[in-house]
């Protein structure tokens, strides 16, 4: 435990919260160790479960740590999985306190995205779109697939497959077009990239500059992104998908992680971080 | 060998008719028992493999059978893997000898089907758009998993994917549509159905008498269809996929030897059958 | 409201019981139409949420009915979710009352297996190891896929995936197996079927009367089977995924509908039903 | 065509020779180019095909290069797709007249093996176990995204899925075990990764250094690799399938127009290399 990184939870009592916290104990791991410890689990002071342990409230066995209002002093990292009229607070904090920060926190408005940019002089801080390690891997790894077959004989054919929910309101996902975005670059052809959503009636043969988009709604499902790269004689299929919202915790923990593996032992020095450098994957590196 | 099935094959020297050689030979297969012998191997006279053994021309060992023009007499079955043009005078001969006829040739006219239909009234006849076993199986294990899952909580969402090479200029496939049209009869919706090919924009949730088709157009495929049943917590998946053209084949001596298993021993009652029929899955049965 | 089937939910508090009410009233359908209403919402009079409404348990709006010990007397069907402790009450107040009844508790006694048994001389009861109707639907897909292509040419070689999270201790899962003992049963062959888990080495060809098994661990997979049919030149797979716990509540209300539809508008008659009967597949049928 | 490679064919009239032939003429892909020229089809001089044009050999129209023993003069890159006992003249014409070459004939022997390492000291030559661009790119795509996801909360379960025909007489793949290697140096976990071929009885839960195997046998599937990386809340796969033989062909064009890519403009320096070298994706690169 002496090794292991101390880490405070912003919006500890939120469903997403208490999944940090119990990944952060080592639940659902085989070895138990995650590398975390927590030592604060902050909610706001008129949360129905405040003072509770936060372990419990986590579905764990107890931690000794009470789900409070008050930071504690030995914090390392904050993760914050609150709400937007929440994370202000808890930038100040860190920019006070100069603790690198992960904001898992959706829906910012533009002024608070300001206000984090002006926060990333003094502390680093990690922010993306979309937390989950492996959707951003998938995309880093798309667009490496997309360059590495560029000119393959007979070319290569790019589609994407994406599945959700019967209640999901809009089409291709935002993820999706992410994909095709990196892609597209990747294909750096002479024409423009055509994006293709749906085929019917007379098509014509498949034109060597498009991407396709397959936006399929079923069931429950929690979120599915499929690339498939076809060529003559052979494919490369890649597919991520998330089975619930544990990864989205997993993802902030791994963010936390790399903010304390800066060059000279500490965290990493100020500044605006995503998850492709979470990964090491940012462009140029 | 003195219990298989005497096969003559029509078209023998063609592509399709040299893969119904091989596997009615026993090719491929882990005990070499197909169940059939090949007795003969007709094709036009003309044709320059005339002469040659059927068995050589298939990349096997010596049958013993020629291609050739002439029908020899123990013939009990035969199966047609020809062309249009040429199938007229097969079925003639099946007429005029009283034999079972498979049709596996595509493109036929609507002259060619009504004089099929008369001939339906003396031989038995089995006769499909695909003789793939596995499209036919796996069409009416979609209408069956449908009509089961009518009325479960919460509902299923069913959508189907194909996939084809880059070169199709249609989309979906025949068979997709196919698929479709029998999934919609076994929705028994109260409101029609809807076919919704491709998604894009604020297309809002998706309804329940709804079946989203997604043509996908990738490399050299050759014809893959999935029906995704998705509802909430669980779903079904069911995927058929040619890897080439073997399939047709072996869908066609599948007919064939459900042909010759009439209940009194002998081939079935004249008529004109299909695939459904083959499978014993015919509606009503 | 008037035409739906009256429904007592045993075990109401419970997290099954739970999203039985929930699925039950309508909830992530989206045209909110069951086919149910919720009047009764059991559990023991000791229980936290005693006395709370079991909508809002549930996570929806009031329904007006509370969680209560107390049975009310307009019930027409009842599904116990419960423990197998709180079980035998449940049995005997449907008995007492010419109830029918969905048992979805698992880890009965043998005891309690001779127990139903008795009641179900009185009452139609529905009992089944798995409540999923995906899997069990899956279960009689893949048996007739089996016996539909058995005497296809070149054989067809049969192999059951299964996927499960990190934490399951045994291999393969009880579900893969059931699937293999229907199969192998349809399969049919001269030769007693082999059960192969794994391959290694030198295996030599497959077999003919084979079918294999892989059981693959990873992540949080709350269970997957997949069936492939490979044959020459295409292949058909079936594959069923649990996303979520959902699919035994579903389940129980498929099964809970299907107990009301009877033959002369009432009930099914007195006896012990599975889920291949609710989905009108039993042997025989 | 001034821009195009000047391609020579070694065993330009065998299988794999004539789908090197139509590739680098265009065939099968949507704009007909390939940035090559066939200016040889060399073959021996008895061969059956001798002297007739290489394009009508494989299924083209004429491209007025006969098949011929003899190499012409204005080659610039040779591809080899030959036999054993025949590739060591092509060799040899390759080191006199100072040509970068591609080996893509499998079988070598180990003194041919040195024979080309010293050859290597002259020309540039490409030699890799299997051609397929697919197959090489994945490799390292599992490489990266296992290093990526080493430390993720949580841990990741790695699995090998691998699909062959019927007749293959070992397992798993070789292919598959190559990619185990490469993810097990990935890994780099304290303990050494232990090689799990399939699961059966009583296994306990799966252990974090371990990575299971399935190799799963139907039909007449060409060859299909999986990797699935399961964690908390998500999980990738990675699949690459043959569909036919032409992924070689188009694996060994890739690298013989990577050959002609040298940093002044003409071949890279004398050595040997690999398909990650093509790929861009060697180690430390």
């Amino acid at each position: 435990m002496n090794n292991t990184i101390k880490l405070a939870v912003h919006g500890a009592a939120g469903r997403m919260g208490q999944r940090v916290v119990a990944l952060a104990s080592g639940a659902d791991s085989v070895d138990d160790a995650s590398g975390f410890t927590v030592v604060g689990a902050i909610d706001h002071a008129e949360h129905p479960k405040s003072g509770q342990d936060a372990g419990v409230v986590a579905g764990l066995s107890p931690i000794e740590v009470p789900i409070s209002a008050q930071w504690p002093d030995d914090v390392q990292v904050v993760i914050d999985f609150s709400l937007p009229e929440a994370l202000d607070s808890c930038v100040e904090h860190c920019v006070a306190n100069n603790l690198p920060l992960v904001i898992a926190t959706t829906g910012l408005s533009d002024g608070q995205k300001e206000s984090l940019a002006e926060a990333a002089r003094t502390i680093p801080i990690v922010w993306a779109p979309s937390m989950s390690l492996a959707v951003n891997l998938s995309m880093k790894m798309a667009e490496r697939i997309t360059s590495a077959l560029r000119d393959v004989a007979g070319g290569v054919d790019i589609e994407i497959l994406e599945r959700h929910h019967r209640f999901k309101a809009d089409a291709p996902s935002g993820t999706a077009l992410k994909f095709g975005e990196l892609i597209a670059d990747a294909m750096d052809t002479e024409q423009p990239v055509a994006h293709v959503h749906g085929r019917e009636g007379h098509t014509g043969q498949r034109t060597r500059n498009e991407i396709g988009y397959h936006a399929i709604r079923v069931g429950d499902n929690p979120g599915e992104h499929t690339i498939v790269f076809g060529m003559l004689g052979e494919k490369i299929e890649l597919n991520v998908a998330a089975s619930n919202r544990d990864c989205y915790a997993s993802g902030a923990l791994a963010a936390a992680k790399w903010l304390m593996q800066g060059e000279a032992g500490g965290p990493k020095p100020a500044g605006m971080y995503n998850m492709f450098d979470v990964l090491g994957m940012a462009d140029g590196q």
